[in-house]
């Protein structure tokens, strides 16, 4: 049963306007999607927004499996030696992981508990898959006809974060990552562009976030990779968040990690491969991009209450009345696969909308003794905060088309947002200006070398979230050194 | 696409009778579902083991929210003085813990990679979740309408393990960890019942696994628990695996961690609290249950792959036919929501039927043009060995009928063995000679002293694997110290 929280009733939602990051925080714990853990940098997931994963894990574990991947599960601890095989994939992740030392506890000699049982390699708990992985890949990898190899896992991961934010950047967080092996690199090319893909029409189609998808620069890619794609989408603040990632990985861990296989001329060649991943983090951006002063508003196809009917009764005889309603109502949205609850609870409607409202269920129906008599009932839109009455016949299809209307107008605002508060510069000054007062994406040239780019950072703050896909080719000065470029890319402050 | 080992091919499965730990390896080994890991104790669950994995979590997870249980995440480490606050319980988990005690590496004087970043206090990588949990269900009870709270979690867990055997025992596991808080005992009691009972129905409905319900004695209980209920199940080596658990935790640890409620007196109570959980371990119990000297034996109800269909064809023109037919029965066996798979490869048809059998797929549908001519297919069926030939236009019923006999020859087949290594024994003498010569279960009055209990597993290494909750009230002796006692429990050697 669902309980009302009565203190998180009476705690006001910052306005955006206000405090961008409070507002943020505000959401969160007005929805109850997360709470702070005694553990630093570690957050609990709640139920609340645990089903917003659950929902995710469903849509993309199915589009995995329909491209030919399995899911399989490979251990939490990497010995230590392991990563250090890839030189670049080291200096990534030494800075910040957790390091098991020990296998118990025990007293000393003040009766105080310590650790002991000293292992003789230290393991480190993962921050990401690719070496424990491929270590078993060149034991299952011989020939060409075990290839290619597509596995994904669910799991968590560990990096060890010094500021943390919930979903946003926590030292646990949960994801996918895939990890895939190839007989050629054009194999392993397709297969980075199938999952960067697969993740713009993930993001865009169900989570209702407008995406530039793009290749990373060469300072922004993964540590390891050859090269790095990536999702990018637009918060309300105007910031940058990357909502996926999937990089090409060469030969650079099949070499060390001597993941070999007789090709079909029975020569001996190195697998080409590629890994992708999408985490909780994105759960950050749904609420980002979505969410408004009056809490939380959720894309339909991934709310896990799209539809929260409310009967409204004052009498004991009315209350019989508008629950049979109210539950003929749900029968009848339930047959159609949609995912609703009734609520039931003794509390005055207000307060019920109300709490409905910050948690982000997308339809609200509201099922009262007049609407009885007129055969009708009320609904209502979180994401426009409108109502009408609708004929109680047509209700079915009407929440229907709602949903559908609901999801498009979504990604719609977000896209309008994001078009918005795009720049077009070509001049430094103009950047500047713009990254200082205005914030949001600025389309701009550069001439590709990665001491403009970390200079731009420097005096900015704002990084190359992608080189598009769908870059025109058009020649023009860098926006910073003035170099010749052959086309735009797009800078912002990013989270 | 599925692929072919061909070094797994030539592998012989070791008999039952020679060798069974042997044999065991080599099932799991010939039906590809995990691999030894280079990490101490922990193996990989390769996609066909964790595809029986997602089976069971898709089953268990829908049966828990029927419940009205929720899921939720919590950290992965724990703070070693949450262990410590209940005493039994750090008793319990101290000596097999993984400890984290530092968040980086980083290169020492001599060019070598040390952990660095030392933590003011050890992290312990979760053996089990109650401590973490209820400190937080501390802040999130304040009353009795906060009541129950029902969470559940799907992760992985660490206890150093000196001696593993994959799924059995390994330092890391996958499971599920349920956790409950009520206002009562009644309720919390009724909980505990109310897990345990649906964990037998799984075992039994699902796996096709004959349980035992019952409590676990004093001794066998979980580390910090007010009582253990179990459910037991017997391998075909006769020896005992604990299948599931549910645990009624009292106020044990609502007091240390201070999960305090007002009732509806508007009086201060500690809250009463239950845990419960399954694991990997499980798919341990099907393999040893149900597989056999050809390997894996899979029950329908959880197998990845309920039909493989076979085409066997010689000339390229046979090719397409059969192909053609086979894609029309695996259409309609589809629609039907019968998990099937062809297999297309250009092998033939001995090897392939020779793999599908070690893997345990329960049923096999040949067709050849021959079948083709007179409308028929040859369906075999996995538990028995038996082919038969069947008409095509019959297929669907049939298949569906033999996969329910299968479900339920596999379920009776187990219990008939266990029915037949289950011992009703009387004296000491016969207690000892069976468990050193024949094994199995035996059934035999216990006077309830921990001692004696101890003793009986000193001499023979058989414990008290519960006490059956449809225990008959009978008169009796202790088998060990003939002291007075009202009733039989179970003893067997155990995983």
């Amino acid at each position: 049963m669902l309980r009302l929280n009565f203190k998180q009733m009476a705690k006001k939602i910052t306005k955006r306007s206000e405090n961008y990051s409070q507002w943020y925080l505000d959401v969160i714990e007005a929805a109850d999607l997360a709470d702070n853990s005694p553990v630093r940098g570690c957050m609990v997931i709640k139920p609340n927004g645990y089903a917003i994963w659950e929902n995710i894990q469903s849509v993309l574990d199915k589009k995995f499996k329909d491209t030919g991947v399995k899911n399989a599960y490979f251990p939490l601890f990497i010995p230590q030696s392991f990563l250090t095989k890839e030189a670049e994939h080291i200096e990534g992740f030494a800075k910040e992981c957790a390091v098991v030392t020990h296998h118990r506890l025990e007293m000393d000699e003040k009766g105080k508990l310590v650790p002991a049982g000293k292992l003789e390699e230290p393991l480190i708990v993962r921050p990401t898959s690719e070496t424990i992985m491929y270590h078993m890949f060149s034991k299952w990898i011989n020939s060409y006809r075990d290839l290619p190899l597509l596995l994904n896992q669910w799991a968590n991961v560990v990096r060890w974060e010094m500021r943390t934010r919930p979903f946003l950047r926590t030292t646990e967080f949960l994801w996918q990552e895939g990890h895939t092996a190839h007989a050629t690199k054009e194999e392993a090319d397709a297969r980075t562009m199938q999952m960067i893909d697969t993740y713009k029409e993930f993001a865009e189609g169900y989570l209702a976030i407008p995406v530039i998808a793009g290749k990373k620069s060469e300072s922004e890619k993964f540590a390891g990779a050859e090269y790095t794609t990536t999702i990018e989408s637009m918060m309300q603040d105007k910031k940058a968040l990357q909502a996926g990632t999937s990089h090409m990985l060469g030969q650079n861990f099949s070499k060390p990690f001597e993941v070999k296989f007789l090709n079909q001329e029975s020569k001996e060649d190195y697998v080409w491969q590629t890994s992708w991943g999408v985490s909780t983090r994105i759960i950050g951006a749904i609420i980002m991009v979505h969410s408004d002063d009056n809490g939380l508003v959720l894309p339909p196809k991934i709310a896990p209450i799209q539809v929260i009917i409310v009967p409204v009764w004052a009498s004991d005889e009315e209350m019989v009345k508008v629950f049979e309603k109210a539950q003929e109502i749900a029968d009848k949205l339930k047959e159609q696969g949609i995912r609703m609850e009734i609520d039931k609870r003794e509390l005055r409607p207000g307060p019920k909308f109300f709490e409905w409202e910050k948690k982000g269920v997308p339809v609200r129906i509201e099922v009262g003794p007049k609407d009885i008599e007129k055969n009708s009932v009320v609904i209502a839109r979180r994401d426009m905060g409108t109502k009408e009455s609708v004929s109680e016949n047509d209700i079915v299809m009407d929440v229907l088309k709602l949903l559908e209307d609901i999801q498009d107008n979504l990604f719609k605002r977000a896209l309008e947002f994001r078009e918005n508060n795009t720049h077009t510069i070509d001049s430094w000054d103009e950047f500047k200006n713009v990254i200082e007062n205005e914030g949001g994406f600025i389309s701009a040239h550069w001439c590709g070398s990665a001491e403009c780019e970390a200079k731009i950072k420097e005096e900015t703050k704002a990084t190359i979230r992608c080189i598009p896909f769908d870059q025109k080719k058009e020649n023009g000065e860098c926006v910073h050194c003035n170099k010749p470029s052959e086309g735009r890319v797009i800078f912002a402050i990013a989270y």
